[in-house]
C-alpha cells in the first residue's frame, strides 16, 4: 500500500498515466493477424459510402460490394420454410397459426422437443441438439449414398469458421519447439492464414495450378511437404472443395491422391466442404472426401483422421447472419475428442437459431409435403441464377484484354488473372503496397466497385488476381463486369503509354 | 516421392498408421482447460438420466440439474416481447399478421433496415448493427444516469463469454517471456481460469472474503499483486459484479478502490457485469464500473481501460440460446482497437437473432407503448420469483447443520460453504478426488441433484463449497433444498460415526 501511494504521488506531480494496451504490448500474434475480406479495402469502400451518403460526389452513385460471400446483403431472398421453422421455434405461439404450414411446424416441434424446457432460449449440449446431430447424420449417409455416419461425430458449429478454429486449436500449440505445419492451398480463403498467425502456427503453402483450371497437383504438395519438414512438423493439410477463392471443382481422383498422401503422412485432414451444394457446370460433380475415403477402403476409412466442415452461410441458404454450421470428425482418438468437447463446452453452445436453421438445410421438405413445391422452386431458383452469374461473370471478363478467369465451376466467386503493366507495379511499389491492392483500390475509387486483392489470399509471386463475388443481382452483376472491363482497359491505357 | 513410397511398404508390411492427434500431442494447453460447469459431475448427471429414461432404478425419479445458469431449461418462461421481435425479424411476413403488436414490429422494422438486404441472414459488421450499438449506447447512459456511452465502443460479442476471450486474447501472449497475469477473484466463474489455461498466461488469484459476505478486500487484492509480480507481469484484473458463484453485489467504496488500485498499477479493467440486472436484497443495489469510474473524476474516466461484459443469457430474460451479448471498451488505444476489430472480423460477425435478441433488452416497451404492461409484469415477475427463491435458498441452508450459505444478493447461485468431516477428507482423497467432488458425486448418487464442487470455482484452502443455481420453480426448489438438507446430515453422520 505505501508503494501505491509513492506512485500515486509521482503521478500527482503530472506523470500520465500511461495505457497497459498498446501497438507495443499487444499480443503479437494478433498484430501477425490479417484477413482481407474485410480488410483495408473494406473500411474505404465504407467510407466512400458513407461520403456518398452524405452528400458527397464520386464518378459514381453506389459503392457495389463484391468482396465477401453475403447473398442477402446483395439481394438474395430467404427460403422460406427455413424462415418458417426458425420463426416457429423462436415464437411457439405460431404453432396455432393458419398460415404456417404443417410440415414446417412438426420441424419446429421436434427442435424444440431437442431444447431444454422446449425453448429455443436454454443452452443445448456443447456439441448441438441431439435430433439435429442425428438429422445431420442421416442426410450425410444420404449424400453419400449409404456412407456410414455416427451422429456423436456430428459437432454443430457457429459457422463453419468455429469448427475450424476448434480443430486447429487442438492440433496446434504455441508452447511446442517443433512447431506444427498446417498446409493451406494457395490461393487460401484467409480465415486459414489468420488462425495460423493468430495460434501462431507454420503456414506451409502448396500451390494450385492455375493453367489446370485451379487443380491441386499431387506433386505439388509432396514438394511443399518436404520443403516444411525441414523446418516444421506439417501434422494437416486443409482442403477447400469447392474453392474459394479460385471456385474449381476437384476430381474424385484428386481427392483419392490427397487422401493417400495424408494416410502415408500421417496428416490430419480438415475438408471445407461449405460450398457442396454451389456446383454450377455440368461436368463437375461434388465428391465428398468421406465418401472418397470410404470407397478407398477400410484401411483407408478406419484410419485417417478427417474433419470436414458445412455452414448455413453458403449453399441455396446464404443465411450468413445465422452462425449456423456443423463439422463431422472421424477416426478422433477418443480422449482427444473428450478434450474436444471441454473445450467446446468452455463456449457453451453453438447458437441455437443457427442449429435449427442448420436442421432444416439438412432435412429440407420431402416430395410428399405441403411445403415441397415451394421450397423446391426457390431452391432451384437460387441455384440457377448462381450458375448463370457464374457463367456470365467468366465470359465477360475473358472478353477483357489483359484479364484471364478460369471457369468458376464452383463456390461463390470469380478470381481472375490480372495483367499490371510494369509501370504500374513500380508506382504501387513506390507508394509501399501490393500491386493488386493499388489496382484495386483505384477500382474502387474510380466505379464504387469493391473487390478484393488476390495477395489477400496468396498468389504465385509476379501474378495479381482479385477476388469477386458473383452474387450481385445479374443486372447488377452485368454493370459490374462492364465497369471493370472500361476500368482494366482505361488502367492498360494509362500505365503503358508511360513506358 | 520415393520417401512415401518407401512409407507405404514399411505400412503394407503391417505397420498399422498412427494417429497424428493423441493425448501425447494434442496440444498441452487444451488439455491444461478445466471447465467445472459442464464437467464430470454433469457427464456423470447425464449417464444417470438416460440409465433412468431407459427404465433404471434409483432412490429418486429424475436427476435435477443445477449446475448451470440456463433459466429456460429449469422452466422460466421467454419474455414475449423479445420473442416477437425476433420472430418478425426471422420472417418479415408476420409484419402483415394483427397477432403481433405495433411496437414489436416497429423495432423489428428498425433492426432489418440496419441489416444488411434487410435480411437477418446477412453479416452484420463485425463490431454489430449500427443501430443495435447504438440503442446499448443509449441504455448505458441512462442506466449510468447520463454518464456518456459512445456507440463506437460498442462490440457485439458472442455470449459474453467471446467477448471476454476476445480482450484477453488481446493482452496475453504465450511467446512473450515475461508472461502476462491475469489476476480473478476465488472463487471465480470458471470460463476465466479455462480462458487462461488456454492462453498460457498466468493465473493471479485474489481472494473474496468469505466472512465479510464475499466482499472484495482492496488489501488482499494488493498481497495478490505484489506476489505475483516476483513471476509474472500482471496486466489485467478481472472482476464478476454481482458475483458467480458469490452472489455478492459490490459496494460503491469497493468498486472505487479497485478503479484506484488499476489506475495505480496500470491494469486493463475488465468488469464482467452480465447480472447486473440480477439484484435481489433491498440494500444493496447494482453500481457499474464505468459509472463509478466516471464519478472519480476525468483524470480516472480519461485513462482507465475498462471493458465491461453484458448478456441476454442472464438478467430477467434468461436468453442462453440466443448467444447475445456485448462489450462496452473505453480508453482502448485507438491503433489496439483497430487490431480488435480486425481479430473480430475474422469470425465475421455475432449471431443476428442474438443481436436482435440484446436490441430488445436494452430497448423495452416503454409506459406508453403497447406492449409496455405485459412486459412490466413478465419482467417483474421473474425477478421476483428470483428474489423469493434467492432467500428461501440462504434460509433453508442455513438452518443445516454443518452448511453456511452467504446471502445471495443477486446473481443466480448460491455457494454455500460445507463442513466434510476428516473421515470423509481422508476418503476421497484416497480415492484421488477432491473432497468437495466426492461429496456431490454421493449427493448425485443418492438424490438426483447435480450441483458443482466449489474446487471447480476455486476457493481457500480446506474450505469446501458448492455451487446450485436458484432457478428451479419453487416447488422444485424446495424438494431439492430438502433433499440437499437430508444427505448433509446423513453424510455428516455416516462419517462422524466412523470417527
Amino acid at each position: 500500500i505505501l508503494s501505491a501511494a509513492k506512485a500515486s504521488a509521482g503521478r500527482l506531480e503530472g506523470k500520465l498515466r500511461e495505457k497497459t494496451l498498446t501497438l507495443d504490448t499487444l499480443n503479437p500474434q494478433v498484430k501477425a493477424v490479417e484477413y482481407a475480406v474485410r480488410g483495408p479495402i473494406v473500411i474505404k469502400a465504407g467510407e466512400i459510402e458513407r461520403y456518398l451518403e452524405e452528400g458527397g460526389t464520386k464518378p459514381f452513385s453506389e459503392v457495389i460490394k463484391a468482396n465477401i460471400g453475403d447473398a442477402h446483403a446483395m439481394g438474395q431472398q430467404p427460403i422460406t420454410f427455413l424462415r418458417q421453422v426458425v420463426a416457429l421455434c423462436t415464437f411457439p405461439e405460431l404453432m396455432d397459426s393458419p398460415s404456417f404450414p404443417e410440415d414446417a411446424k412438426w420441424r419446429a416441434r421436434r427442435i424444440l422437443q431437442g431444447c431444454g424446457g422446449h425453448s429455443l432460449g436454454s443452452y443445448s449440449a456443447s456439441p448441438g441438439v441431439e435430433c439435429i446431430r442425428k438429422d445431420i447424420a442421416a442426410y450425410i449417409e444420404q449424400r453419400d449414398e449409404g456412407v456410414p455416419s455416427d451422429w456423436e461425430n456430428i459437432y454443430l458449429t457457429t459457422g463453419a469458421s468455429d469448427g475450424i478454429m476448434t480443430i486447429l486449436r487442438l492440433l496446434v500449440s504455441g508452447k511446442d519447439s517443433s512447431r506444427t505445419g498446417v498446409m493451406i492451398p494457395i490461393p487460401q480463403y484467409p480465415l486459414y492464414s489468420a488462425a495460423i498467425s493468430e495460434m501462431d502456427a507454420v503456414q506451409v503453402n502448396y500451390y494450385l495450378d492455375e493453367d489446370n483450371c485451379w487443380a491441386l497437383d499431387i506433386n505439388e504438395l509432396y514438394r511443399a511437404y518436404q520443403a516444411a519438414k525441414l523446418h516444421c512438423q506439417p501434422r494437416v493439410i486443409c482442403i477447400i472443395n469447392p474453392g474459394n477463392p479460385t471456385g474449381q471443382v476437384q476430381s474424385k481422383k484428386c481427392i483419392e491422391e490427397v487422401l493417400h498422401f495424408a494416410y502415408e503422412e500421417n496428416l490430419f485432414v480438415m475438408s471445407d466442404e461449405v460450398y457442396q451444394d454451389n456446383v454450377y457446370t455440368p461436368d463437375c460433380q461434388f465428391h465428398s472426401f468421406k465418401k472418397v475415403l470410404y470407397e478407398m477402403g477400410p484401411e483407408y476409412f478406419n484410419s485417417v483422421e478427417l474433419a470436414s466442415f458445412h455452414s448455413t452461410s453458403k449453399g441455396y441458404t446464404g443465411e450468413c447472419g445465422f452462425r449456423g454450421g456443423y463439422m463431422e470428425v472421424i477416426n478422433m482418438d477418443p480422449e482427444v475428442k473428450a478434450q474436444m468437447v471441454k473445450l467446446l463446452s468452455v463456449r457453451l453452445c453453438p447458437p441455437l437459431a443457427g442449429q435449427a436453421a442448420m436442421d432444416v438445410i439438412v432435412n429440407p421438405p420431402q416430395p410428399d409435403e405441403h411445403s415441397y413445391k415451394q421450397f423446391r422452386q426457390e431452391k432451384s431458383s437460387v441455384l440457377g441464377a448462381l450458375a448463370d452469374k457464374a457463367k456470365l461473370t467468366e465470359q465477360i471478363l475473358n472478353a477483357v484484354p489483359g484479364i484471364k478467369c478460369n471457369p468458376v465451376q464452383g463456390a461463390m466467386y470469380a478470381f481472375p488473372r490480372i495483367f499490371i503493366p510494369p509501370k504500374a507495379v513500380e508506382e504501387a511499389k513506390a507508394l509501399g503496397m501490393q500491386p493488386d491492392m493499388f489496382y484495386c483500390l483505384r477500382l474502387l475509387e474510380e466505379t464504387g466497385i469493391c473487390v478484393v486483392p488476390g495477395s489477400g489470399f496468396g498468389q504465385k509471386d509476379g501474378t495479381y488476381h482479385f477476388r469477386m463475388t458473383i452474387l450481385p443481382s445479374i443486372e447488377k452483376l452485368k454493370v459490374l463486369l462492364g465497369k471493370v472491363r472500361d476500368f482494366h482497359i482505361r488502367f492498360l491505357k494509362e500505365y503503358s503509354a508511360l513506358e
